[in-house]
């Protein structure tokens, strides 16, 4: 049976999340009926890199499938973008070795934020940036984002009900960028728990605006504990930039 | 009576263009409205510093009016933002001298226009960006672009039904940049006709295709006539950033 590998996009703002969920419409579930409505066959399951929350949005998903026929890859790319008409979009599509697995053999992710930083509300990028208008240390944010560089116990960051049997993760990339109005917190790491990224940038802005009781990131890094850390920032502007399955690079 | 001066950013696609008109939702009109609602006086007329065609969207878009009160202008901010919620945004607005007119004294202008260039059509920048999927010659269109630069009469590319007097006009900056799967298109003038934005974008498409009978910008230009050049490119892939009220620095 051929192994389909797809890089899709999605505007995560008409989706309940990645993962199928009965009476829910999904990423999953969308990107399901269309495979099956355009190769014509049943298809066992969808697997995705890694599921992303209500509202998250993707610029380069992966998703794997096996199907019973060789399917026309150029027609499969077309159609099923056709299908999926402006919610997703197939990036490409391709025919790799059986024993890729998109969940499994995953070894490092960007996500993206983007943080509007005015008076004013967003207006061109509403539903893509979080809107947050007071005074913030950004110089105090920046370091803060820097010091989760390397491999930590992020337990202060795992959103509730988190499955992740182990909180210690590594990111190879942690950065905090001023881009006109815009802070941009760009994260590149082996794996992700539970709202994770969300938890470290709402405990960013937080630290920004000097509200943390523990005013450190080392100390609330150190604590592990969820309670002490800043709030879950919305998911609208959040986007999975990239999928990688090399050993990064360092 | 002072003379307020408004910086604002909207986005087009809920408007047809700036411009009153009768029974048509525009942002001259709304914002009309929004002023009279905020101030509790009735403004006589909104002055921007060019019109927008329906569609188009606006970062940096100046407009001026006068009132009969001294208006807070902290308040003037936020409740403007607050009435157009989401449609238009509002980010400055200050007292400027009786003079000040923002379609006269207006010195130079920014257009930027997005093309989307991949097989798949846009998800996360529907909207924002126009899809052209067919091969292009990137190289040709960017020469192109860099040609357009200076003092040329524009004949070629303005709109049926413009009624500028003069077609000469002049662009300082005029480039075509890849960044990514986007060709973005960037162009200070100190004047643009109507459509002239969006004929030039649809021209460098069309040469960058070989579509047009005429394949050199030059010859184009010095035909001085609108049938010969390329499409009218859509109007929700172009936004105006700014405006400027001092001379360019060239």
């Amino acid at each position: 049976m051929p192994n389909i590998k797809l890089v899709i996009e999605y505007d995560g703002s008409h989706f309940h999340g990645w993962q199928e969920q009965p009476g829910q419409k999904t990423v999953q579930s969308e990107l399901h009926r269309a495979v099956e409505l355009v190769l014509h066959e049943k298809i066992r399951c969808l697997h995705a890199s890694g599921r992303t929350d209500a509202g998250v949005h993707a610029k380069g998903q992966v998703v794997n499938f096996a199907c019973e026929q060789t399917p026309d890859l150029r027609r499969l790319h077309y159609a099923l973008s056709s299908v999926l008409r402006g919610e997703v979009a197939v990036l490409s599509a391709e025919i790799v070795p059986d024993s890729f697995h998109a969940l499994r053999d995953a070894t490092s992710k960007q996500y993206s934020y983007t943080i509007l930083h005015r008076p004013a509300p967003a207006v061109l990028t509403r539903g893509r940036s979080w809107h947050v208008y007071g005074p913030l240390d950004i110089e105090k944010m920046q370091h803060a984002a820097a010091v989760l560089l390397g491999e930590h116990d992020f337990s202060s960051f795992r959103g509730t009900g988190c499955e992740a049997r182990n909180p210690v993760k590594t990111l190879f990339e942690s950065e905090l960028s001023l881009q006109g109005d815009f802070l941009v917190y760009r994260v590149v790491g082996s794996g992700f728990m539970k709202h994770m990224v969300r938890n470290i940038v709402g405990t960013l802005v937080a630290l920004g605006e000097n509200q943390l009781k523990i005013g450190s990131i080392e100390a609330l890094l150190a604590a592990k504990d969820r309670r002490l850390a800043g709030m879950t920032a919305p998911a609208y502007a959040l986007c999975l930039d990239w999928v990688r399955y090399e050993k990064p690079a360092r």
